[in-house]
């Protein structure tokens, strides 16, 4: 097998270059990082376990209409996925407050918002990542009005599903961030990943945390919360 | 005369009541702060320079058909308003990037924005006043869809007249922040203070700063530079 360029390295991934200019390699690495990359760990297991939830939703998500970069797995700790220009805002959904919205606002975590709510976050870790408003899209140039609209409403579709999904298996889907990418045509396109990093998920029962608060916040075993979510959605880790 | 009692004390003013329970009298300090409070400093005629100031502005605004809470100004460092409650949102509009638009999008400071924004910090000092996006003002229930759209309107229509006061005087106004308040019969009035406190202005000529980053960076007289834009604004301190 010939060597593939490394395209991108970031602090949960890899990006390698395929034999296919439109299509690139995704390897989930298994570092975990907290706090704009502040807090690092190597979390044996958990690059396999981010590649088969991901893969296992992005799955899902096609299979109710929604497209994604998402091609196919190819290993363990591995997928295909189509190449896009990511977008460099991070697009965040809340369900109910916890995390920085909880913290900036002073608003107790678990509170159910009135409604969902998108936030945008400048995607610029030497910035550490700001939220921004609508306006900032427009003034920084990072989107046009139309793809704002059409961001927000992508990403509050997703969460509709989403949170079915997840209410099936007994888990609430608190907030989560999704990153968008255009391909060659100009088509936006949900990319980047969908798992316990980007997710925060609680048991509905227990509330218990399935996600990286486990890790941000030293509650136990990080691996034992993904492969809950994991096998609560019918997948497996194949070891 | 009888002892009125203080309603309310902030980091600049004192809020007395009066005899006629529509009417509070603001009394202007001579405290000047910076980093929600960290930086602190009496700075003796600020009070009276910010009262003379936003005296001027609110009157040249009532001129051209904009109502505040301002009823007259009644002594050197003393001004009636109408009591209104404060909507607890600081209305901040940019025309250039400055200060913590810069700081924390990494803009250089002073470059003209493409177009001229509104930004909303939630009022609060004990959360730092955070930059809150329009949902967060729904969700948090801080103002009502038309009250938001009522709030921006006003403030680029201030923006708009402001500018052109400050370009006849020359000096260029980068941005400022309004407060708003309501009345008894619910109606949304300008209140609060425009200054060089609240207003980032500079020299169009040398964009020497007249205004509160004197204080902030340590840049000179402070009394100076906000004496230089009530000179220009045709004003003068009645000592």
């Amino acid at each position: 097998m010939e060597e593939q360029a490394l395209l991108y390295e970031g602090k949960a991934k890899r990006i390698y270059a395929t034999g296919n200019e439109s299509v690139v390699r995704v390897q989930y690495k298994d570092s975990a990082t907290a706090n704009n990359g502040e807090k690092k760990a190597e979390v044996v297991g958990k690059g396999r376990l981010n590649n088969e939830i991901t893969s296992l939703l992005f799955l899902k998500l096609r299979k109710v209409g929604i497209q994604s970069h998402f091609i196919e797995k190819i290993s363990a700790s591995e997928q295909l996925v189509k190449r896009v220009s990511i977008i460099p805002l991070e697009v965040v959904v809340r369900n109910f407050a916890a995390g920085s919205f909880s913290k900036r606002l002073g608003v107790e975590e678990g509170k159910k918002l009135s409604k969902s709510i998108v936030e945008f976050y400048l995607k610029d870790d030497s910035l550490g990542d700001p939220l921004i408003t609508d306006e900032h899209v427009d003034v920084l140039d990072l989107a046009s009005a139309d793809e704002v609209a059409e961001l927000k409403a992508a990403a509050l579709k997703i969460n509709d599903i989403l949170s079915g999904f997840f209410t099936e298996i007994g888990v609430t889907l608190i907030d989560f961030k999704l990153e968008f990418g255009k391909d060659a045509d100009g088509n936006i396109l949900l990319a980047d990943e969908i798992s316990p990093d980007t997710c925060r998920l609680w048991d509905i029962e227990t509330q218990q945390k399935l996600d990286k608060d486990v890790f941000r916040r030293d509650l136990g075993n990080l691996t034992d919360a993904y492969e809950t979510i994991l096998t609560r959605l019918g997948g497996q880790l194949h070891v």
